[in-house]
C-alpha cells in the first residue's frame, strides 16, 4: 500500500483514542453507552459519512456504515467494537473498527473507479457492547443479530446502578429503530471479516505478522452463588460461622490451582467478578456471587478440569458449612472458523508478503457469532507480551498498518465475490 | 417492677422494631441516617417528649432526651444506638435504647415524687452510626463525642455513593448545630451507663440473666490493599498473571487457617468487606481492598497471629506475584471496664434476684469510647444461640425485662450520685 492511505488510517488512529481516554495512561474507558462511546460514536458517524458511507443504527444498537455499490446485492460486513473495558488499553475492538473503516474505504475508491469488479456491497459494523462490563453479557450487540439473544432481554438488561441498555442506548441517541439488515430492510450479510489484537503473546514471539484464526477455545463458564449465615464477625464463635466470603475464597484458590493439574497451558481458569453481601465492616457475608470460567483447547481438559472443581466444591461445603450453587453456566466445544476463510486469508498474506501462522483464539469475538451464520474470516496483528484488557496494551505501529493492508486484500476478494456460493 | 411498667417497655418495644422492618422477617435493615433512620429518630424524640424530655441533637447526629431535675447538676447518661447492620435484628442498639429511654422514665417518676434522692440529672442518647456499615469507622457518634474522632472527619466520611455524613444527617433533619454536652452548653456528663444483648452464647449456656461486663477482648483490624496487574481473564496465559483477587483469597483463607494454630475460642478472625477493581466477567483483578480481623482475649495471641499472618502474606507476595500493602490498621490491648461500675451492677443485681456473671465483650460498643471519659457501666443480656448481626437474632422477652429492670436500678443509683467522686 502507499503511504499516503497508511497516513490516513493513522491520522484516524490518533483521533480515535480521545475518547475516553485515561489521564496521565495511553489507555481508554469507554464502557458501553457511556458518554465516552456515544461522542466516540457521533464522531465516527461523521467520518463514515465523509467517506460517502450512510449511517444507520439498529435496535440493538449496533451502528452500521452502508455503502451501496451493486443495487439489491448483499453486503460484506467487517468490524468489531468500539466499546471497551474500564480502563482498558485503545487497541482492543478499536483496531478492527478502525481497521475495517478504511479498509472499505479503500476498496470503495477501487471499485468507485471500476465498478464492475463489485459484485457485493460494502458495510463497516460497531457492535453494541461486545465487552460485557456494564451490562452482561458480552457479545451483546452481535448476539441480538445472529439471533443468540432476544432483542427484548437484551434492552432489559441492567448495570450496576439499575440503567437499561434501552434506556442507555436512548441517552447517547444510539437506539435504531428496527433492523439494518434481515427483517424488513432489503439487506443482507453475503460474509464477515474482523481484525483484532491477539490478546496472547504467541505471534509476537514467533514473529508473525497475521494470525488466521482457526478455532476458538473450548470454555465452560460459571456463575456460583455462595450462601452462608450473616453473623457478627467478632462475637460469633468460629464453629457457628457460615461464612460465604471464605467459601467464596476457597473457589477463587481453587481455580488457581486446577491449573496446576494439567499440563503447562492446557488450562487457563479466572474468577473476574465477586460480589460479597453485605459486605459490612463487621458482619459475617451470607451470600457471594462469583464467575468462574475454565478455558482449554481440549474439552477432555475443561472436563476433567470440572470434576475436580465438583470434588472441591463439595468439600468446601461440607467443611465451611455454606451452600454453593451454579446460578448460571454456559460452555462450548472447541470451535473452528469456516477452513475456507482461513485459506482465503493465507492467500492474502502471501500476496502481500506478511509472515502468517493459524492460531486459535482464546478471547471470545462477536465474529464467534457471526461465523455460524456466514463465511467469515478472522485476523490477529500481534499484541506486545499479550497484555489485553489493561492500560498498558500496545501494539507496534507496523504491526497495525499491516493489519489494515491485510484486511483490505480480504475485504476487496469478499467484494469480488469470494466465499459465496 | 411492676406488671404496668414491663407492659410500657413492651407497646414501644412493639412499635420501634417497625422502623425499617425486613418483610418477611423479623429484621430490620435501618443503616445511619436513611430514610428508616431518620423516621424512627422522630417517633422516639416524640416518645421522650411525652415523658417529659427535651430532645436535642448535636453536630455529629447524636440525639439526647434530656431532663433536668437539679439545675447546673451535671447528667447520668444512658442509651445505645438504633441504627442497624443491613439485613439486622431488633435488639442490636436498639433494645440499649429502648430500656435506657424506660429505665429513665421510672427514674423520673420517682425522683419527681421524691425530688430529694437526686444529685444529678438524667439524659437518654442515641449515638449516630454505631455500626459503620454505611459509613466508616463504627462508633463514630460516640467517638467524636469523646474527641476521638474530629466533628469534621466525621461529617465529610461519605458512603459508597458519595453522599456525606453531613448531607445525610441534614436529609433526615438530624444534624444539630453544636454541643449538647461539653463546649458551649453548660451540660457535664456525670457517669454512662449502656445495655446491649450479648451477640455471643456463654450467658445463654450458663444460665446468666445479666452480664457484669468487664473487659473487651484485644483486636488489630486491618485494611489491605492487594495490587495485581489488570489483564484479559481468558487469554492472558496464567504465568504472566498477576491477579489481585487470588492474593486476597489467599488471605480470606488464611486468616481463616490462623484460628487453627491456637486453642479453640483464643482467637477469631474475619474478613467482612471486600472490594474488587475492576470486577468485570474477563479481566483479572488489578486492585482488592479487603478488611482482616484478627480478636483475642489475649494481646499474645494476636501479636503470634499477626506474625504468622505477615509470613503467609510475604509467601503470597513472592508466589503469586501480587502486592499487599497495609493501608489502615487499628488495634488495641484487652481493654478492662472499671471495677467501681462492674461492682455497682453485680449489687443491683444481687438485689433483684437476677442471676449475673462477668464476661467480656467481643465486639465494641459506644460504652467503650465513654469508658475513658466518665465512670461506666455495661451490661449485657443474653442472645439465643449468640445470633447477631443478623435477621435471626433473638432474645426472651423474660430476660429483655429483666434487663430494664437491672438497668433502672443502675440508672436509680447513678441518679443518686453513685460512681461519683
Amino acid at each position: 500500500m502507499t503511504q499516503h492511505l497508511d497516513d490516513a488510517f493513522l491520522a484516524d488512529w490518533a483521533v480515535h483514542s480521545r475518547f475516553g481516554a485515561v489521564p496521565g495512561t495511553n489507555g481508554v474507558d469507554r464502557q458501553a453507552a457511556t458518554a465516552a462511546d456515544g461522542e466516540q460514536r457521533a464522531w465516527f458517524a461523521q467520518l463514515l459519512e465523509q467517506h460517502g458511507f450512510t449511517v444507520e443504527r439498529d435496535a440493538a444498537g449496533n451502528q452500521f456504515g452502508l455503502l451501496e455499490l451493486v443495487p439489491g446485492a448483499p453486503y460484506v460486513l467487517t468490524g468489531s467494537h468500539l466499546d471497551s473495558q474500564p480502563t482498558a488499553g485503545r487497541f482492543d475492538g478499536a483496531f478492527g473498527v478502525m481497521a475495517s473503516a478504511h479498509a472499505c474505504f479503500r476498496v470503495a475508491n477501487e471499485l468507485r473507479a471500476d465498478p464492475s469488479a463489485a459484485r457485493v456491497n460494502l458495510a463497516v459494523v460497531n457492535w453494541f457492547n461486545e465487552e460485557g462490563s456494564r451490562f452482561k453479557p458480552s457479545m451483546m450487540g452481535s448476539s441480538v443479530f445472529t439471533g443468540k439473544m432476544p432483542l427484548d432481554a437484551a434492552l432489559a438488561t441492567t448495570d450496576p446502578r439499575g440503567v437499561t441498555v434501552g434506556d442507555a442506548l436512548d441517552a447517547i441517541g444510539e437506539r435504531g429503530a428496527g433492523d439494518v439488515f434481515g427483517g424488513d430492510s432489503g439487506r443482507e450479510v453475503a460474509s464477515y471479516a474482523e481484525i483484532h489484537v491477539q490478546q496472547g503473546r504467541s505471534m509476537e514471539e514467533d514473529g508473525v505478522t497475521i494470525g488466521l484464526v482457526n478455532a476458538t477455545w473450548a470454555a465452560h463458564k460459571f456463575e456460583f452463588t455462595v450462601t452462608g449465615a450473616q453473623a457478627h464477625s467478632g462475637s460469633t464463635l468460629m464453629v457457628d460461622r457460615r461464612d460465604a466470603l471464605l467459601g467464596a475464597a476457597r473457589l477463587v484458590v481453587a481455580a488457581r490451582e486446577l491449573v496446576d493439574e494439567f499440563e503447562p497451558g492446557a488450562l487457563h481458569t479466572a474468577c473476574g467478578e465477586l460480589n460479597v453481601y453485605p459486605n459490612s465492616p463487621v458482619v459475617v457475608a451470607s451470600e457471594v456471587r462469583l464467575l468462574l470460567d475454565l478455558r482449554s483447547p481440549s474439552a477432555d481438559v475443561i472436563r476433567e478440569a470440572h470434576a475436580s472443581l465438583q470434588r472441591t466444591i463439595e468439600r468446601v461445603q461440607r467443611e465451611d458449612r455454606v451452600e454453593i450453587a451454579v446460578t448460571a453456566e454456559h460452555s462450548w466445544d472447541q470451535n473452528p472458523y469456516p477452513e475456507a476463510g482461513v485459506e482465503l486469508a493465507r492467500e492474502v498474506a502471501e500476496e502481500l508478503g506478511l509472515t502468517h501462522d493459524r492460531v486459535m483464539t482464546v478471547a471470545g469475538h462477536d465474529s464467534t457469532n457471526m461465523k455460524d451464520t456466514v463465511p467469515t474470516v478472522m485476523l490477529f496483528v500481534p499484541s506486545v507480551a499479550g497484555i489485553s484488557h489493561s492500560l498498558d496494551e500496545f501494539t507496534e505501529e507496523a504491526d497495525l498498518v499491516a493489519g489494515v493492508d491485510h484486511l483490505t486484500g480480504v475485504v476487496r476478494r469478499l467484494a469480488g465475490g469470494a466465499l459465496l456460493d
